[in-house]
């Protein structure tokens, strides 16, 4: 029904469906692809639909690397949650990349937000497709309960995160990150995309950054708790992530925010292994209150 | 101490430290890398020597394939194992791979024996390196307990795990497999590296051929339990694995063996990652015992 899939792959995974699916993005204009893992509750027939958690991944990573990296299989397998994990950005004939071959801008780097200017506009409509065309394509297809979403993800994926998480309320209950970019405005990485994407007029910036976003939530709009993760041994902390930035801003708007910090941990997906458990705990204790 | 070894990256994971670590084999008469994760046990100076799990992985893999892929670390950290991760075959300048540019021999395919043939037997020496170079460079180097040794691994790997498990009792009290190959004589990707490696005279073949040792273990010799899991969505299962002869092999001796059969599991790491955490309790209660 709705909107079609096609199956890539699909194997059995910690008594679930792991699988690999395409399909037609509107938004983005590309067939995009995504991997998303099925516990068992969501087959049987009987005991879903199950909450859905999406994983928004970092630079230079793709629908797999999450599946295949984190290790989070197995918790969500426990806890019953299906996990989604798009793409990081459109791909395909006629989507341009970065012109100077950079691995932080262009393919692989959308940074979940709906471009505006040329060439980018075109095809780099990620804010788009993760909330309106990647969710008819899971819901449409798999026994997920659309009112129990949550959203994480890492670096740029944890700065899609956590803006999607904030200008989406209706859409996610939940949000988490693992090292996120919290002020995209600050770091070379955010300023370049933004500038690219959004033109120079710095005014449209500030919608896309998480710090700016949180630090002007109404009282009455604060939801549940936000965790985020931060290795302190993580080579970018200082140049691109900023956590400081997002904890003066939850101080500004009230809004509940558990910074943990992890000696001697870095940027990478052991990092994210040691703590994924925790963030599946996380989602699945507000989306099933 | 002893084998001095290079320390090419180190992060903090699951409480433990994940390194990659590098060093001149006089076997291969290379450098060789190995992976290894230390958990918290291991670090404190206290609670150390641990048991030690050496994993050899399948064809293509490297030192990294099981770190990053196995979901291993997590149940490690928590039974206070080891893990080591060597290469799957000798690297570099002056080593020869395939002619015919096959990823099932030469490169990332030593099938874990020593070659005897020219020009494979000048490296591909990877019997000796894992089981004197390696062992040398870890327990130099790492606080480990040599007397408390398993042995475990994927595909090739997992014939890696059964040869040298049953041809070093001594070294190896505990032996593992996922989806190995039980009887490389049968099957095109053992036939293709034993002739290249060993010679066309099949009499040296049996010697590495997991079921072929099996059937001839003396009943004085019989030892713990093998324990090997076998998804029956296997692409490889019909043509190179061959679960079964393995099963007659134990059955002909008396060895204690445990096969599980999984349906709808196929050949890949999430394959491994969904029973990783009870192959590595089956080793804990072994090298603890």
């Amino acid at each position: 029904m709705g909107t079609k899939i096609e199956t890539l792959s699909r194997q059995a995974a910690h008594g679930g469906l792991i699988g690999t699916y395409r399909h037609a993005s509107a938004a983005t204009g590309t067939d995009m692809t995504f991997g998303l893992f099925a516990p068992a509750a969501a087959l049987d027939g009987q005991h879903g639909p199950v909450p859905v958690l999406t994983w928004l991944a970092g630079l230079t990573c793709t629908h797999e690397t999450f599946m295949i990296k984190a290790g989070a299989l197995k918790r969500a397998s426990e806890l019953g949650l299906m996990l989604v994990a798009p793409d990081t950005s459109p791909r395909g004939e006629g989507v341009p990349d970065d012109p100077d071959g950079g691995w932080d801008f262009g393919l692989g780097a959308g940074f979940y937000l709906d471009a505006t200017q040329a060439p980018w506009a075109e095809h780099y409509k990620m804010e788009s497709y993760i909330t309106v065309d990647l969710q008819q394509a899971v819901f449409d297809n798999f026994a997920g309960n659309p009112a129990a979403q949550g959203i994480f993800g890492h670096s740029m994926g944890g700065h899609g995160a956590l803006t999607l998480g904030l200008r989406h309320p209706d859409l996610y209950k939940s949000i988490s990150a693992f090292a996120p970019v919290c002020a995209p405005l600050q770091g070379p990485w955010g300023q370049k995309a933004f500038s690219n994407y959004l033109g120079e007029d710095q005014s449209h910036w500030a919608e896309h950054d998480a710090s700016r976003i949180m630090a002007r939530v109404p009282e009455a709009a604060l939801r549940p708790t936000i965790l985020v993760d931060q290795g302190l041994a993580d080579e970018y902390l200082e140049r691109e992530l900023h956590p400081e930035r997002l904890e003066a801003a939850a101080e500004e708007s009230g809004y509940p925010l558990q910074l943990r910090r992890h000696e001697g941990y870095d940027h990478g997906y052991y990092f994210i292994q040691s703590f994924i458990d925790d963030h599946l705990a996380h989602h699945a204790a507000i989306l099933r209150d």
